[in-house]
């Protein structure tokens, strides 16, 4: 009988609150020699867990080990621990503790009383992580680790060469709207290489050049092309280099869902129909083709984006050409991943292993605003852009319709949601060219941005500042978040660029805020945590609060303040104002 | 602020209870139209659900549709519903109902309150299916529903050429050793093709038949021949020919995890040690090898089974081009995969490949005796051989160690923990050459035997009668569990023999057995369900107590009693002896 409820005469536990799921997000290899095991329990539930583990074949050497509990929330604590096994197989259960055990957790679940000198009972309850294989562990690029991205919507960057500029251009700094042109080229983002070099950024995002109607390029007429008011391969060879110099990665937009209006594949089906020799590169439901009836599908209802049939062989070989192509021709970095999870999986892998034939450490990061498990098991993206940090930030940063407690539950959850070699290579970001920006958000006050930032900057993950948010460009939903960047300085909230540019140089300078681990501390009204490997330990304090707040740091160790001028801090208290933050590192 | 713990002025419900993970065993395409939701709560704690779906893009078309509370066991309910969305996008989220709204399941989890008006509400809370691809939806093959397969361990079932019997055998019926032989072959299975017939049986799956050194054959030394004391490839080409004819398939076993010790290639190695061009087909770790240091990998400490390195794309090359060999040589019609989840994952994306390209409809079914789900998203297995049900029946039926309530629970969580089409094609089995036989389990306690055969053959899934259970054959576990088949009709259990072919005849006569639903019946005591379509509905009734049980039958109906002489019932009573089962079709 295995469904008792309540361990007997002790205390009553919560045992729908028990969570864990073998090979998942929650046990998952994180290298070739550890697996990462984890486990949720009702939060101040269990004293301790301990997790009872070894070999699946050889059941008298079954080790125990303390969990750590990393996380807590309103709900829940989260346990963790690392363990390697000599033999590449592992199995496994947990013991849980109020002051004394009070029940297992296993194969089948909440378990009262178990015999653990008894091999029959061991083998039906163990969990298992049957082999560590090495070719399906998860791996990430390690530059991407702490990486600060920039993110360029090219179209209003800079314009570098006028002669290539669309002809009904607007002047530069006029108002946005969804239909007008600026002339921001390749050309424009390689003469400013050297200000996002001075900016101390490592890699340029930028949303798609290939050759399109629309200014944001979305729309895709030729996949082999640069969009000739953007410039030539020949510009785009040329800012590789450059940036490659500067030590700057570039990655480019990939908008493989759909294609454009005017895509010539479509263009024959549009022009004849049923006959057409590319029909099955759409998902054509009649014919012929009525944009108003929407009888072919397309990306959500525009009839401008048909989808792309990329279980089609043609298709998804035509594709596959196209990512290889550009990485081959001009040594980009990576590919960000447009509409992510509306293709099938399928091609994904066959992307992941086209892409990492010709660059292993390529960067493939998927546009998924949900959850993405099924996306990022080691066959198809290495990470995602973390809109729910971009959200949570937003609510608890600009808006404060959450409080703390409610923004950590959110950042724990999503950290919980994904191997940890997932959440190392995550891209975090604030503003996009799909969101308003945060400044807006938060009504102009660049304290709020800041925090927000040395947040993002120093968690984990890398970190994405799309283009003018480091001088306090200001801009509503699209097109407003689109407008032109300013390059007068006098224009600039130099507080902010300097804040900035000394921040991204300080989680440069640290290897700990790339490789480092993550570990809230335990302070009630501000935000603070720690990054921390054998070597450095750096503590973070953010006061997103209304009144002062005094942190007692421990008497015993030195510290040293990396962002204010005054050095060292001997004292025991640090006193944050509203809107101030600290970056310490322990001497 | 959306963490809240209780209703307002309403009933506390257990959050922590609530359960559901997008894209997974609880979100899946079941089909090119429709998906799949399920949902887990605390039992009786809602009285009902309602999905609240439709296309991610248009939130004003936004329908509402009841789930249907399926099972329930001590500790949860489960609800599912299916839903179709006409554009292939579905987002949703659970409305949870006591006697008034409780409050949603979301993207972030348990939300009291929500306006579901507001669309950036709406926006932020709904979960996604992001898209229905028709390649990623998990297709298995149709004849595999509820057809019964015979197990056979070929050394043991019929000497049908003496010629080629190994020199030392023993006479049949001897007591098996883990080292002796009988003589059994592939001649013998042909010969006795027309009694497998007469059963009713719909496939065979052979333990493997390649040349090795053991009776079992699990150490391959040639995957391109035929264990010669087994016959040729011309035998087995017959074998199958014949068995086509009776509509009979043959699935044959794969071993991949590792090769034998006299595989020619880890022979190689072993006498050339590092200079052998085989070194990479496995994984040595020092040389020369020694199977004391045991310097190798191998399957369990197992040294003369070295483990084989199946991302070796020469290892992996020549294990696909096995895999396709006998099915195009001899026209097998699928493979089960022996310690399918050691090897990699990448692997068996390439094997499914290449076994559908050359049989559509093959069968693939992995050994794993855990959760097995990162193998059966469709890219991987079919589906896997049940041995939790092989467990909780033992458990249930044979050893009387868990009541009712908790064999249905394990039933239930087999089933949630996978996609439906998985369990349409889950190999449920009972007896096997890994485990002790249920006959001599249940002290030869025939009664118990076919009442669990009834629950297999009539649950979802296809049944596994492992050779020689139909006419009573006994044996606890290897070696005795591989006795020779018994051809001496007088030493069988007629009774049992006649009604395993009643049944089994009953099985294969109605569709719904094969594609209908299933659902658990309401009756305490006696373990009951429904196999039901549109057209037909069947009741399953089984009394595994002691004391007789009356059934209440709706008095608005007539019923057919399949299995006994008696036809007609019109009584709205009926009552079962202990041991007792009625297979019953409303007419």
């Amino acid at each position: 009988m295995i469904m008792q409820t309540v361990a007997q005469g002790g205390k009553m536990i919560n045992k729908y609150a028990l969570k864990h799921r073998p090979i998942s997000n929650m046990c998952f290899a994180y290298n070739e020699k550890e697996v990462e095991i984890r486990f949720q329990a009702k939060k101040d539930d269990l004293k301790k867990i301990e997790l009872f583990y070894g070999d699946k074949y050889d059941f008298k050497a079954l080790k125990t080990i303390e969990m750590e509990k990393i996380f807590s929330d309103f709900e829940f604590d989260y346990f963790v621990t690392r363990v390697s096994v000599e033999k590449n197989r592992l199995a496994y259960l947990f013991k849980l503790y109020d002051n004394k055990i009070v029940g297992y957790f296993t194969e089948w679940g909440y378990v009262k009383e178990l015999d653990l000198l008894d091999e029959e009972i061991i083998q039906k309850y163990l969990m298992h992580y049957p082999y560590i294989n090495k070719i399906d562990i998860h791996k990430v690029p390690d530059w991407v680790k702490g990486a600060v991205f920039y993110q360029i919507f090219p179209e209003r960057f800079f314009n570098g060469n006028d002669l290539i500029s669309p002809k009904n251009k607007v002047p530069w700094e006029t108002e946005p709207t969804r239909e007008n042109f600026f002339g921001g080229d390749l050309e424009g983002i390689y003469q400013k290489l050297d200000y996002l070099a001075d900016l101390g950024i490592n890699a340029i995002y930028m949303t798609p050049i290939f050759k399109a109607t629309t200014n944001h390029k979305y729309d895709t007429i030729d996949y082999y092309e640069i969009d000739p008011h953007f410039g030539t391969k020949e510009t785009l060879k040329k800012l590789v280099k450059k940036a490659h110099k500067l030590n700057i990665k570039i990655v480019l937009d990939s908008v493989f869902n759909h294609s454009g209006y005017m895509f010539d594949k479509f263009v024959d089906v549009k022009e004849n129909g049923e006959k057409s020799r590319f029909k099955n590169w759409f998902y054509i439901n009649e014919f012929p083709i009525d944009e108003k009836k929407l009888n072919y599908e397309t990306f959500g209802f525009e009839p401008k984006m048909p989808k792309l049939n990329t279980s089609n062989p043609e298709v998804f070989n035509y594709l596959l050409k196209v990512a290889k192509y550009w990485i081959e021709e001009t040594d980009i970095d990576g590919w960000r991943l447009d509409v992510a999870n509306e293709i099938d999986h399928e091609f994904w892998r066959k992307f992941r292993k086209a892409v990492k034939s010709v660059k292993p450490d390529a960067y493939i990061v998927g546009e998924v605003w949900h959850n993405s498990n099924s996306w990022l098991q080691g066959d198809q993206f290495d990470s995602i852009m973390n809109y729910p940090i971009q959200t949570a930030c937003y609510e608890y940063f600009a808006k404060e319709r959450i409080d703390i407690e409610t923004f950590k539950y959110k950042v724990n959850r999503t950290y919980f949601d994904y191997a940890t070699q997932v959440s190392e290579v995550m891209m975090n970001l604030l503003d996009s060219h799909d969101t308003p920006r945060f400044i807006t958000e938060s009504k102009g006050d660049s304290k709020k941005l800041l925090m927000v930032f040395v947040f993002e900057l120093f968690y984990i993950g890398c970190t994405s500042v799309y283009y003018g948010t480091e001088i306090g460009l200001t801009g509503k939903m699209d097109p407003e978040c689109r407008r032109t960047m300013k390059w007068n300085k006098n224009d600039w909230d130099m507080e902010l660029f300097n804040a900035y540019k000394k921040l991204i140089e300080i989680s440069n300078e640290f290897d700990v805020i790339k490789n480092g681990e993550f570990r809230w501390l335990e302070n009630k009204d501000i935000l603070s945590f720690k990054r921390f490997n054998e070597n450095e330990e750096i503590h973070i304090y953010i006061n997103n609060c209304e009144k002062s707040i005094k942190i007692n740091l421990n008497n015993m160790k030195e510290y040293r303040d990396l962002y204010a001028s005054e050095s060292i801090i001997k004292s025991g208290k640090l006193k944050l104002s509203p809107g101030e933050f600290k970056i310490i590192k322990i001497i």
